[in-house]
């Protein structure tokens, strides 16, 4: 059977899965995402990024398209559809369907596309070896705390690491301090061992793995501070790591032309991965 | 007949009319948009905006969907279906379809979307009495000078100027200077009688009215400065105005709550109102 979407109230065949062109995701952007991670078929952090979904909404005054159990119950239907056991959902909420005209419309109804996709664990090699990133200027608007799909900053960074044989851009704001990658958060270990990641003020978006790596911190007594770092004290740390909710936690070992410490992962970010699946959710399993 | 709307190749009634849930445009903002005024039949200054497309894709190096000619023909094709005299044509062109990842698919092939929509001309009485506009913060991202769907921003600043009984929001830059307007572009006319707006850098956009009315100007024998001006200039400027290749020129008599001048339309931008057909394309009517 071919893989499934779910649109606006409907299952539909992946390939076939269309909204209108004066849907405002399409025309504005005006719309928000999540991407919940799937493993062993259970929805990593659900409620988690629930919560964050109604934020967003709730931020730019979009109506939520349907209960959270509701919700939950569409997320199964599609995964049970698409026999999704290891991958992700994702879901895609906009201000739905008006004639173009930059105002609210008064009468849209919220639109809810979600899909999935299965994946592969990530290969073990880049896990073992750390990768890359560069630095690029962060030329994202002022709400990125937002998860919208407002990403066109996003891909352009993210594109110009590929080109420079990099896995990703860790955007640089004007004091010179790193404000997080293109889909990931970022993470230093200082020389004297203490874990430092940004705020999660409005310069960023509140990542889920970033909220429970620093609880998982706390849990293993090692030193944590929220503070933005330069691209100069991540240069000459001692650990560099990202996270996301795909990725959890992956070792950086080169920033721009500067390879960190000795070039090997280091050994908190290998014991914060170890360690992630004791505190997110996956712990039941 | 209904409406239709041009969609990757094909003419389809405008309520039917759908893109692919993983166009780029849908999910990442990955997409640029004209708007042309039709006036009379006629695509006014139709070369100008689509040279404008054309530097935008190139600045996102999404490939160009078709030859210029054909995308003349294709807009004409629309027209005559849609029986458009008066109103706009609205183009948008994405990175088109491919699994959603940031980075730049390779294969994707760039999707082209075209309406029309007729519309009636602004009300005379906003003409006589002028508007009113409000100032909020610019929070958009730095490559506003690129006229991509990244609109959120804008969107966020139009609907806060509805609710305000305003027109418009002029958006502010931290140095306290008007940018833009959320779809216009901004000016005002000092004491002394000279025309200024902002340059168009990467600050904003680069307006085809905007760039008609410099022209206009300079025929009538009008001072023009460009350059930023604050908001606070702008409250005890002798005139203001907005300008858009959907409102042209239209008189601002109100900014927060100053009244501008003694509240009344004022002599320049009413003059540079009426002989803007003179420079514009309409002049071949």
């Amino acid at each position: 059977m071919p893989r499934q979407a779910y649109v606006n109230g409907r299952y539909v065949p992946h390939r076939e899965a269309a909204v209108h062109i004066e849907d405002r995701g399409y025309q504005f952007a005006d719309g928000v995402y999540e991407v919940v991670p799937v493993y062993n078929g259970i929805l990593v952090d659900e409620d988690l990024h629930l919560d964050r979904l109604d934020r967003s909404l709730s931020e730019l005054r979009i109506a939520e398209p349907m209960s959270r159990p509701a919700l939950k119950l569409v997320s199964r239907e599609l995964m049970r559809r698409n026999g999704l056991s290891n991958g992700f959902l994702y879901m895609q909420v906009t201000r739905g369907v008006a004639p173009r005209d930059h105002k609210f419309p008064k009468d849209a109804k919220p639109a809810l596309v979600m899909t999935t996709r299965q994946t592969k664990p990530h290969s073990q090699q880049l896990l073992d070896e750390g990768l890359k990133v560069i630095t690029v200027p962060d030329q994202r608007w002022d709400r990125c705390d937002i998860k919208s799909v407002s990403l066109l900053p996003n891909i352009l960074g993210k594109q110009a690491a590929v080109e420079a044989g990099a896995y990703e851009a860790w955007q640089v704001d004007r004091e010179g301090k790193v404000t997080e990658g293109t889909s990931t958060n970022a993470w230093i270990v200082t020389k004297e061992g203490t874990l430092v990641t940004r705020p999660a003020q409005s310069g960023i978006l509140r990542g889920i793995t970033r909220q429970v790596v620093i609880e998982l911190a706390a849990r293993e007594g090692i030193g944590f501070e929220e503070r933005p770092f330069s691209v100069e004290e991540a240069k000459t740390a001692r650990e560099a790591f990202i996270t996301a909710a795909s990725t959890i936690v992956m070792p950086v070992v080169r920033i721009d032309d500067t390879t960190v410490a000795n070039g090997h992962p280091g050994a908190i970010s290998r014991a914060l991965r170890e360690k992630f699946h004791e505190v997110s959710e996956l712990e039941a399993l």
